[in-house]
């Protein structure tokens, strides 16, 4: 608290009274908010909670816990959880399948592999049961009985009521700084073949500096000084870090609302689009009735989507963070590249749309739920995994084997020849009737 | 051996007399037991060995090596070629393939190829094919000519007769302690694929922990104290290191038979299956005939693997590791998970055999070989690749995305829907005949 | 200057007078042969190159420019797209797909989706434009219009005319010979699928050793003592840095042709090859009249390459940088190893092509791209994928999962057996018409 303002690790103004004095042991988090808490109990006298929130690192670090809550990665567990398209894919996926009289029959995916699959990352629903009682080295005692726990993926929904994991980044009981803003970290979730940031930094050159160089840099520092602290950027550095120039000039104000400082969202959905407005993507329609931000056939939902303007603002930020080490035409060029990348991996996600859409219409496939066919799964793959990658390895400046082979362009391409074979290969049988 | 026992790094009682007062150079190994060496021969006067055998290390680790010598480790390479269903497997894979009169012909692998892929890992047999003259710096000289060498695979058959490596995970001639408990060591056999430890590792919490924090940890300390030598387990800590807490407790026995932690077996097998008895699997009978610890259709071989309460004294014991930095009910929450995915990726494994038994009933595949057909690779495919990647995937604690995509459930799905997608079309190709 | 000649970082006899008392800063690089740099702009009062070419380095470093000018590397650019066949497979992967009444349309590749594709590692060609105006925190400056910039790849084309980009490796702007010397900085070009050299490293037993321990090495001493500085080879020990044992005898000179150390070519094309004689392949005629180092049959174009004699002296040389830590047998049982693969997996690939050759006679495939057809891209994946990987994971000595499963002997047999299918399917359908 007696730090100058930009070097502090606490947001909040005035601390509770109860916590002034007192360096942060395991009661001073497990033992805030007990009335809210539905996983609290009675521990060695104390009245303490399983699970700590972000509503209860909030006491602290409220200017964080503020900017998540809004964020895409607070309603991570919603957002897929509570879209009826997600929710059919999840479906699709993760249900154990069964031969019944030569039919692959899908049952329901169970809790407990929705728990370590999609929900690993995006975060449980964790509630209490009631109490239950169990045998632990010091003998039986009461404890809550918690659903889908252990998780700390990042959308979580906390027995009280909120939403989200801190230890998603900030592992316990380090709660780390500097380990937040190592790859490692982000590179439990952001993974190939549907996510590749890990896959694609590491081959960067930022990557190729970061990792050749980084023990002789310091990740702890607060503010965080480009061109002294580090050399290159990690992940945190150009997302959600508070950076100073070598000056003390602020470059980029601290963010926990992950999207805030990106003006197009490359992945996850089947066509690229600009932000959302909202971290709860539930309340998209767009012109097809389904909650997604564009339709199949590539039309944004643009009144849930940021418009010209704020994205024109967001890039300009973004290119003062590259401006700390990059001239101005190197950017120029470098995001006028990423420009048309997402306009070509979107036409090619529109080829596989197209051909999906005439085996639907030609009652090869039924379009009821458009993940669980031959050439509906191809199609995913067009956009999941080949046009996502493409667009991941174009916005981080390098990674050239992911653009061209690795989930790439080879296999963009590829992908389209083999739904086309396999329309052919129908039609053909079907003729021969 | 004047330190206390826990802090020893050798095993043996009394050192022989010969060996006494002496640091360890080049003789002290590669001169130990030259009568039974037979890659033995006479270098600037002096007897040695080319290939120093557990059975050499054993004189001053006796208690290590005895543990390796019954380990499935040791039987690594005898439980692959000696085992005539992986031995056929091993045959369809690495054998040089022909096109001869438009048919796919199969030549019987090479020795050179088998000894770069699988028994890269599972060790070479090396023997000695008499003397041999070669031209070195110094001159010619007359040494052993081996077969099947260089290799450090941890099955490997020696000249003199023992089996495995120690280099494997020891690389000479540091022969670190140190290097061993880091995951790069295991990570040279235990890889994507089929047996994905090291991929799943790097991606969990425990591995974002350690690559982000391993610069300040000690990893030659003996014993290894947990929570202040390291603060998140490698693979050696929950697999065969000795671990003590802080407070110099033994947490857990140093092991080198790597399995003997281990209750359920995930990987390499058509279904998980308890933990075999011997690591001679070759010993095994299945009700089918064959020497796999599960028939074709799941049913175990149970007189050959540990019963339930061996599996639960183990699982009991494993859960004491866990301990040292998690709660009961964390652990039980986590083990639960681990139980329901070994019981639905085995489903998903039946599915696929189910739909490869029909196309052998139906003649279109033919059983002899179970691997040399389409459908066939799909099927092996779907409990090698996939099955094993899902619970690599849920033991290790996190990972989400190989559970769900990266040779995850995605595929487990899709794999199923491609072998049905190509019955039906060999169905409807023959109707049409 | 003063340094003793082994262990200079420059190479230059008589540095220029202008040059000689001044530290390197900016204008040293940026300010040099301005009269031939179509990028030269007034900047602040100096006349000032964008890019810094290799030209300009060899102001200092004349040695090392004089080795790269005649390499693969420098005609990485021209090698690809001025070679017929590559172009043709360029344009084929990367160019975007429309589906029109039907079919697929193939667009022809955009420059930027080139940029950050194939020529992102192969470099582009960057060249002026005139000038233009641009706002930059300084307010509006004229620069130079380049085309296809920011780029780095190893064989661009520059505006003074050179070939190549030293920053591929010695990023700027620190030019570090300890970054080039880490296997970080080959991993941003080096990988899988195409060239896994990276992928395959990591997993080697080399690899284990360096990344467990190299934090206790030094990577930026000149010369580098083998056994002392590292005790590990990384990429460049083996492939190109001055080496010099613990006695300071040399073991090998510092090249910056780094082809020049090998004899045969793993990776790349149809089948391996010994070395070309030129690093511009482009002049190479083969028995089928194109510009590839073998027919599609595997006949060599051996007018155009190194003959067995100067592969003998090659691979002699390369086996004495072994020798500083293997013995001469373990050397030679490596080499055979490969030799044999290199055998093997051309034989592998000589299959697919009768199988496509097949499917050219008789009518199912055209033959003018054969890269754009179903067969044919299968085709492509069994050497540019599987093939290669194997042969780089025999030649790092290690990696066993590489040759075996990844991209290795199990995708090299199913690859086949995927286009017998193939085949088989499209004569059944065309039987029953």
């Amino acid at each position: 608290m007696k730090k100058p303002t930009l070097e502090r690790r606490i947001s909040v103004g005035n601390l509770p009274q109860a916590l002034l004095g007192y360096a942060v042991g395991c009661y001073e988090c497990h033992g805030l908010n007990p009335g809210i808490h539905r996983d609290n109990f009675k521990h060695m006298g104390n009245s303490i909670n399983v699970v700590v929130t972000p509503s209860d690192c909030k006491t602290c670090h409220p200017a964080e816990a503020g900017q998540f809550e809004g964020s895409k990665k607070a309603y991570a567990y919603k957002d897929l959880m509570e879209n009826s398209v997600y929710r059919m894919l999840v479906g699709t996926i993760t249900g154990v399948k069964r031969i019944d009289s030569g039919k692959i029959a899908t049952d329901k995916p169970s809790e407990m592999t929705l728990h370590e699959t999609c929900l690993g990352c995006h975060g449980t629903k964790v509630d209490s049961n009631g109490m239950k009682t169990i045998t632990t080295r010091l003998g039986k005692i009461e404890i809550p009985d918690l659903t889908n726990w252990p998780n700390q993926g990042v959308g979580r929904v906390n027995p009280d009521g909120s939403r989200g994991s801190c230890s998603a980044c900030h592992a316990r009981h380090a709660f780390s700084i500097g380990m937040a803003r190592k790859p490692y970290t982000c590179s439990q979730c952001h993974l190939e073949p549907d996510v590749p940031a890990w896959n694609v930094y590491e081959e960067s050159k930022h990557g190729d500096i970061l990792f050749s160089k980084y023990q002789e840099w310091n990740f702890d520092s607060v503010p965080w000084v480009m061109g002294k602290d580090f050399k290159a950027p990690s992940c945190s550095a150009c997302h959600n870090s508070l950076l100073v120039s070598a000056s003390g000039d602020i470059v980029a104000e601290r963010t926990h609302d992950f999207g805030s400082r990106l003006w197009v969202r490359l992945f996850g959905l089947i066509y690229s689009h600009a932000q959302p407005k909202s971290g709860d993507t539930t309340i998209i329609k767009n012109k097809d009735g389904l909650p997604l931000p564009a339709t199949f056939a590539g039309q944004p939902a643009s009144e849930y989507l940021i418009d010209k303007s704020e994205q024109g603002k967001r890039l300009r930020a973004f290119e003062n963070i590259c401006n700390g080490c990059h001239s101005t035409q190197w950017i120029e060029g470098h995001f006028a590249k990423l420009d048309n990348t997402v306009k070509e991996t979107d036409e090619m996600t529109l080829a596989a749309t197209k051909l999906m859409t005439e085996a639907w219409e030609e009652g090869m496939e039924d379009k009821t739920n458009p993940f669980d066919e031959t050439l509906e799964k191809m199609w995913a793959g067009q956009w999941l995994f080949y046009s996502n990658s493409v667009r991941y390895a174009s916005a981080m400046t390098g990674a050239p084997d992911y653009t061209s082979f690795k989930n790439g362009w080879w296999y963009m391409s590829e992908n389209l020849q083999h739904m086309k074979d396999w329309i052919e290969l129908r039609k053909e049988l079907k003729e021969k009737h």
